[in-house]
């Protein structure tokens, strides 16, 4: 391992970029050049010019009806008593819309009010103003007019408009190059067979897909090995083909150190570490007064710092202003702590629950990916604040339309497998619908329903004195709200053991075997209840069990410990099991229901999602997962009516 | 002139839409087809099936930060007073982020907190749980867990987590393949010489941007005139390449007619004619089960046909929902009538003035493209609503941001051409704020800061009594606000006439000439009041005056007027005639503000537009248009302040 010889800053991130942009305006990088275009090919450019139009649209004076054009002054006089006749040649000529106003006439009567009366002659009973239905010269658009300003994104209506305006090309700025370099000794590409240490780079795939969407040209250049002079290389390949390049870092502190190494060689690093959470150790520099920045390896530090850093710069380098995020002010589900002095972006579900919208924080870590994919908005705590408390009000800047999360379902509680197909299933049915659900086991479900954070909760509570289910802890947990309870499938739970048993488990009885690791679920799940009642009834204490306690949130990730041989034994469903290639000891079949408040069963999307668990397809999936029974489910197991007074 | 033969019906926007949607879903053309792609050029593309993931990421025990790999069993008991010791090779080995953890190791500790005490040992001063500092197996993806749903636009950061869940292909829809036909024997394609009669085809340029922006596949056919059997081949040409056909009409009743005829021969015409303004000829039909749609030929008409009836047919086959349009209240600037039975969709612009937003109508005439590029937002006039009151609160759906619209200064008087440049200079300066003009007059743009409907008014209102320019206007009109009267230009009036002047004007006085044709301005425009002194002082009465009622809201539109040849003469300035290549006799210099009312004057966006009027680059940019003084400009010249009680 190579210690970290370089010292970072942790600057504020306001102070951050305020020093990468003056640089970058002092270095005169602002704009990117133009080109001129075909007007056909520019939807969704850039203006480098306003556009003032060539000719006038119409160019010509035009009949805007189908009918006859005249001179008006032989209408003068016209009425139903004295009809005026015109003849065809030499009064009028019949004209379709879009016909240029023949010379001579100045006016143009609609077909429906010309009465034809033979011999090429008819008759008109009214009087008619010059220029009626004509579209006069430049009525659209007038020669030399405005037509779209510098600094425009270009629309369809655009396109038409300046086509219309004569022009055949148009001036666009050049989409800035934006060159990628993925680094480190450590990355194989997509679709490589595996082995532990390898990391597949799909940074690359993300950040070039940010810069397309902000209207940059990427280049993702080849991997990078951690080497020094490979790295240089690669940089200087780099300043030749693009106006803009990243490196984004290894996951070593190797790769970091020598890209801001290269950077100070042969240009300027003027800021190195930021005092925000995730992406601190991010780069902002200037090579050949190209801005180069570093981003970190980790995949949410990326995606951050790309968005607090390098889109910013592309739209500066289009001449286009940033959209301000749509916010919302919502309520924080759970307390949570974070760092003095350093600005965390902390990625949140939303969902509307009641009058309120519910924030749930995700995963904090800065390599969970799908913290980003399964965000509906960012949380910034400030850098002077200690953390958020448990219903605190934030606000959320949002990565999805407001619309999206009325539109969602919160599902808070137990885990399922089943609950990923329903999502699928949902979709499938309702493309305008979300699930957001969040795995905190059964009593955290209910916990999140007595809050009101919640539509609904996945749990399955045994009750040890009456052998039922769920029952009786809503009963004691929610005394005040009526709840509907739906049961959603049984299944079987059992131990999760590797292929062919090798250490030669019968049941919960070897879990206190000496040479058995055993991996738990966490506290209030409904799983971990199980076991804790299983080992009572056999009187086997936790204090035997090495790894009781280790905890996961759900039943793959216990799955996924057994599988990598860090863990012997683990309780869990048969689903999972059958998903990871384990073997699998059943232990109890148990009722697995949703329990709903009543305020919100008869809620449109609540009840969609009641819909879909009953349809025949969702059940067949259900099924092919192994261990399940979907016999009763959709049914409603127990309505708990509180009395009112 | 073919007189049209086929009845059109007048069906409501809502029962044509079921209608053309219930036939939709019987002939089951829902959905697009699917294909695997690289999922790296998946961006934005739709999931055709749920993703769930192959592998789990990380698909190793892996260590979080760079430092030492131990069994944590080891670091018992290590306190300050009692280090433990530990050797490389024996107790610990040194690991980078992202290294999988060795055999035997459980827990990773910070290379911060490991003292190196030579010959290849450590101390360390503190015990360690097991999984300290280790990215688990599983940590951010499950294998089998869903990454992302069915029906599903992928984002970045999904490319990055499907990557990582193992794919590197993924199945989404294939783009719907729209064919776009244009008909029309009057069409001729951008950059050609134009003759009378003679349209631009630019419809296409628009109808595929749409399209593209829908995410379908536009092919634009070739155009083609209008001639039933041609059409008809064109028509079966694209039923071989396209899952969808628009037939855009010609101007003429001719092709229209053609093309239902051939949808009702060869398929099903289900719809024609729909009670809409604009629109109201839109076709929707179906052969050999593929939609086919009717287009009109006017460009206004055209982009709201494509987006009541094109955009959900798009949305639908790839299986995701419109997002609902943003909406805000506005107030409507000025008397709107509409036809009743006819559902009206009012072009708007918009901008905030104090504390309500204001939606000025736009041109209503469907040829006009502009008032489609110009707009910020439509409303909606119901079919069984008359019209609009002026200040009637009114639903606007939204075209743009709202942050764009409050970023919008208002400006609504008279017209200068330079108002134009200041629009493009503003966009220039301040890529995020919009100037929004509307020409009404002088006297319009008084009454508009009396009503409070902009956040200025450009003026030149000369008082013959006096000699001075607006200021008594101000005092007379706006007796109860406070206004400060900045100076945008001074400019020179006069006659603008045919290059040559064949016709031998030499002032005003010839304007009584038989042979001389006048083109006015509207009734309140400055330029209007200036000829009705001028003919004053000459005892010239208007009905002797050839032209005299024919009213034009701009100096470029009374300028087009006379370079097309339909006026011998018209007053205005000689920036408009420089730009049409005419002729110009000067009559009078004059000076034209903007009167800005107090409360708006230190709004930040009107002060960046007074910031904009003096630097040179804007100066330099009138000056170069001819007849224009700017050593005033930006000089307040005069402030108007009530007495307050």
């Amino acid at each position: 391992m190579k210690k970290r010889d370089v010292y970072l800053d942790n600057m504020p991130l306001s102070e951050a970029k305020k020093v990468f942009f003056k640089s970058l305006e002092a270095k005169n990088v602002a704009l990117a050049g133009d080109e001129m275009i075909d007007v056909r090919k520019s939807l969704n450019r850039i203006t480098a010019a306003p556009v003032f139009a060539k000719i006038s649209s119409p160019h010509y004076h035009s009949a805007a009806m189908d009918g006859i054009a005249v001179a008006s002054e032989q209408t003068i006089g016209a009425d139903e008593k004295h009809p005026v006749t015109l003849k065809e040649g030499v009064h009028f000529k019949y004209v379709d819309t879009g016909d240029p106003l023949p010379d001579g006439c100045d006016t143009v009567i609609m077909i429906e009010e010309v009465h034809p009366v033979g011999d090429g002659e008819v008759e008109i009973i009214s009087s008619y103003s010059p220029w009626n239905h004509v579209r006069s010269i430049g009525e659209d658009i007038v020669a030399t007019e405005l037509i779209v300003p510098e600094n425009h994104r270009l629309r369809p209506q655009d396109l038409a408009a300046i086509l219309a305006g004569g022009h055949t090309e148009v001036c666009v700025r050049v989409k800035p190059a934006v060159a990628i370099i993925p680094t480190g000794t450590e990355l194989v590409s997509p679709g490589s067979l595996l082995k532990p240490g390898d990391i597949i780079e799909y940074n690359s795939a993300m950040l070039s897909g940010y810069i397309q969407e902000w209207g940059g040209n990427p280049v993702v250049l080849e991997k990078v090995i951690d080497d020094r002079e490979k790295i240089r290389a690669r940089i200087v390949q780099a300043l030749n083909q693009a106006d803009v390049i990243i490196v984004n870092a290894g996951s070593s502190a190797g790769s970091e150190d020598y890209t801001s190494d290269i950077i100070k060689d042969l240009g300027e690093l003027v800021v190195h570490g930021v005092a925000i959470r995730p992406g601190k150790p991010v780069m902002l520099g200037f090579i050949e007064n190209k801005p180069i920045i570093g981003i970190p390896g980790y995949p949410v530090s990326a995606a951050l710092t790309m968005n607090l850093f390098v889109k910013p710069l592309i739209y500066q380098m289009q001449g286009i202003p940033i959209k301000p995020s749509q916010t919302l002010k919502a309520n924080i589900a759970r307390r949570i702590v974070s760092n003095l002095g350093v600005e965390e972006f902390l990625r949140v579900k939303l969902g509307r629950i009641g009058d309120k919208i519910v924030a749930s924080p995700l995963s904090r870590g800065a390599g969970v990916i799908t913290s980003v994919v399964r965000a509906d908005g960012i949380v910034r705590i400030p850098a002077l604040k200690e953390g958020l408390e448990t219903g605190e009000e934030v606000e959320v800047e949002l990565l999805r339309e407001k619309s999206d999360i009325e539109n969602t379902v919160v599902i808070i509680g137990s885990h399922d497998v089943t609950l990923d197909l329903l999502a699928n299933e949902i979709k499938r049915h309702y493309p305008e619908m979300n699930i957001s659900s969040a795995h905190v086991g059964s009593m955290g479900g209910i916990m999140a329903l007595k809050r009101k954070e919640a539509h609904m909760a996945g749990m399955h509570l045994l009750d040890p004195d009456t052998g039922e289910y769920n029952v009786s802890y809503i009963k004691r947990f929610l005394p005040e709200q009526d709840i509907v309870l739906v049961n959603l499938v049984y299944r079987q739970q059992g131990l999760m053991i590797p292929k062919g048993n090798p250490k030669g488990i019968k049941g919960i009885e070897d879990l206190k075997r000496n040479d058995i690791i055993f991996v738990n679920r966490q506290r209030g799940a409904g799983t971990r209840l199980l076991l804790d009642l299983k080992l009572q009834q056999l009187k086997i204490s936790p204090e035997d069990i090495k790894g009781y306690d280790r905890e996961e949130y759900t039943h793959m990730a216990v799955a996924a410990e057994v599988a990598s041989g860090s863990a012997d034994a683990g309780l869990g469903i048969l689903a999972a099991a059958n998903a990871l290639d384990l073997d699998f000891i059943p232990i109890s079949p148990e009722r697995y229901d949703l329990a709903i408040p009543k305020e919100f069963y008869d809620l449109e999307s609540v009840q969609k999602v009641l819909k879909v668990i009953v349809t025949e397809p969702f059940k067949e999936k259900v099924m092919a997962l192994g261990g399940y029974d979907t016999s009763k489910t959709g049914d409603a197991i127990f309505v708990k009516q509180t009395e009112r007074s």
